[in-house]
């Protein structure tokens, strides 16, 4: 068994707080990662506080966690020890199914195992995540983090990365296509650079006006008031595709208006209250399309690294020590970080 | 000028009565059609009882319309005297936008002109459609009907054929997928008899569980009651394609809980109403999309009278004499037609 050094949750109400827990030993598909950063999500703040419904605690969120491989299994055949790994938001999946056949394991049909806030198979014990500084993961559910990448830079690539680098391709981002992406934040961040690597014109989306210089200076080709119609009108029937990055319920009628034919937009955050969906009629009368994108598979989570490495992408972080995490927290939550709080795991046990 | 013989909409509440108008004299790229067949579609009863909006009165119906070339422009090159001929829901549009380059004209970016209710840019008059003894159309908004498909039988075929055709051709149906049709009506016999042609397996979602047999007669290879939750569960996620001909609002959830990853619910009826939509999860759990269709192109619509001369697809249609239209639209809002009635435009003067 791996001694592990973690903040973890211990209520849904108490603050982070230092845990020391057992990993399980490698088995032979296993590679032992010692972790040196990991982001901070939003989703890690939900789940922990049970606002995404009951947990196990004491819990350790984090699923943007990049680190060396410190051992492996025997039958470990991609990675060696010294090799710089990253592990995204899973660490296992049926493996059977579908998706999973097609390198899609997000969308398993039996459910994908969270890396944390689900229950390990190998031991049956709930799944803790990357604030902490050793994990154990099958091999296939590791991502090999190409040479040039700043590794704690490239940490947020593992989550708010994917999530928006896939969608762009399903969809085909690239030359001549017109990205919008609604919100500036982690996850909008990422997609306004990646749709501006892929050739893309990029037109941001913002309630916040003070935005505008710095959503340019990401990427972005063009910076649209979302609560002002006139800057909405501007840009009415000129958009490929959109990335909608707001969790928040909000009216998509105005961002649908701003699709060409044969539109996209789609949705990024998981809400189970309904946005406010516009009739029928802006469907058929232009074949625009509403969808849904969840993170991404294990083979494109290693293609978008590798484009990041090509294009010198990496996110926009704040390097915080372990015991900074509360703080951290309440400042995620007034938007107050650009645009990435990443955890440097050498401080956990500070 | 061509003096023509109609029914026609006097006012909003005053049933069809015979009416007599002129056309005008084709131009150089028109065509002068002698019209046999004219299909009655819901759209016809909406329009002239002023449910979509106010319209001029007279109106004259009918945008399923199939007949034969009686006389030419000096300009125009694909068809000759005496060759049959259709024309569906569109007489004009724009012709220089991306849609109408496309092929696309259904989606003209300045609106197309429609078989009736339109404005004919040629006179500044209303169009008036096809329950008429003839019409002057320019030839790039007329379709070859093809030897070996009945005409009266075929005129359906102009509106809810290609309806149905151009979304299932547009997400590919075809062999090993399966599509589910919603509602066995004038687009829904249509989407049945078309999706098996492509070689899909087809599910009808009906509320009405008499209408399994005819919905296996068509083509069906599973008929599910879409009130019926175990029914409705039996067929969850298994579906890659669903078309819903059905404008009344209803809620899409169910639906779009039959679909697999990656699957598309398109809605065909253009209602102002929305719909209920499910939350945002639902697409991003499993990439699902909604979409919507409007009936189809020029080049598309020629393609679709091929595809079915080829696989022997017409309409099922009850032929009804002109003076019966009042009667015809009366037992279609009851829903008792199987499934489309049509013209025939010989007792127009009877």
């Amino acid at each position: 068994m791996i001694p592990t050094k973690a903040y973890a949750a211990h209520s849904a109400t108490d603050p982070l707080a230092p845990w020391t827990f057992e990993r399980r030993a490698p088995g032979p598909h296993d590679v032992q990662i010692r972790i040196r950063y990991c982001g901070v999500c939003h989703s890690d703040l939900h789940t922990v506080r049970g606002e995404w419904g009951d947990i196990a605690y004491p819990q350790v969120p984090g699923h943007e966690i990049i680190g060396e491989v410190v051992a492996r299994g025997a039958a470990v055949g991609k990675y060696k020890v010294g090799d710089m790994v990253g592990v995204g938001c899973l660490v296992d999946s049926c493996r059977t199914c579908a998706s999973c056949n097609d390198g899609l394991e997000q969308y398993c049909e039996g459910g994908f195992t969270g890396t944390y806030g689900g229950v390990e198979k190998e031991t049956g014990r709930p799944t803790q995540g990357g604030y902490s500084d050793a994990i154990v993961v099958d091999e296939r559910f590791v991502v090999r983090i190409p040479d040039g990448l700043d590794p704690a830079a490239a940490a947020p690539l593992l989550c708010a990365g994917i999530t928006t680098y896939s969608p762009l391709r399903e969809w085909k981002a690239g030359p001549g296509k017109r990205v919008g992406v609604v919100g500036l934040g982690g996850l909008g961040h990422m997609a306004v650079k990646l749709a501006r690597a892929m050739g893309a014109e990029v037109v941001l989306f913002t309630t916040s006006p003070d935005k505008a210089e710095d959503a340019r200076r990401l990427g972005a080709t063009d910076v649209v008031l979302s609560k002002d119609e006139a800057e909405m009108a501007r840009v009415a029937n000129t958009l490929d595709l959109i990335l909608d990055t707001v969790s928040a319920p909000h009216d998509l009628g105005p961002l649908m208006n701003t699709l060409r034919r044969d539109g996209t937009l789609v949705l990024l955050g998981g809400n189970v209250v309904p946005h406010d969906v516009p009739p029928a009629m802006v469907f058929v009368f232009s074949r625009k399309r509403l969808a849904g994108s969840l993170i991404g598979g294990l083979p494109e989570t290693q293609e978008m690294l590798d484009f990041c490495a090509e294009h010198g992408i990496v996110s926009d972080i704040e390097l915080i020590a372990a015991k900074d995490i509360n703080t951290a927290y309440e400042r995620m939550l007034k938007s107050d970080v650009k645009y990435r709080f990443v955890i440097d795991i050498a401080t956990i046990g500070a």
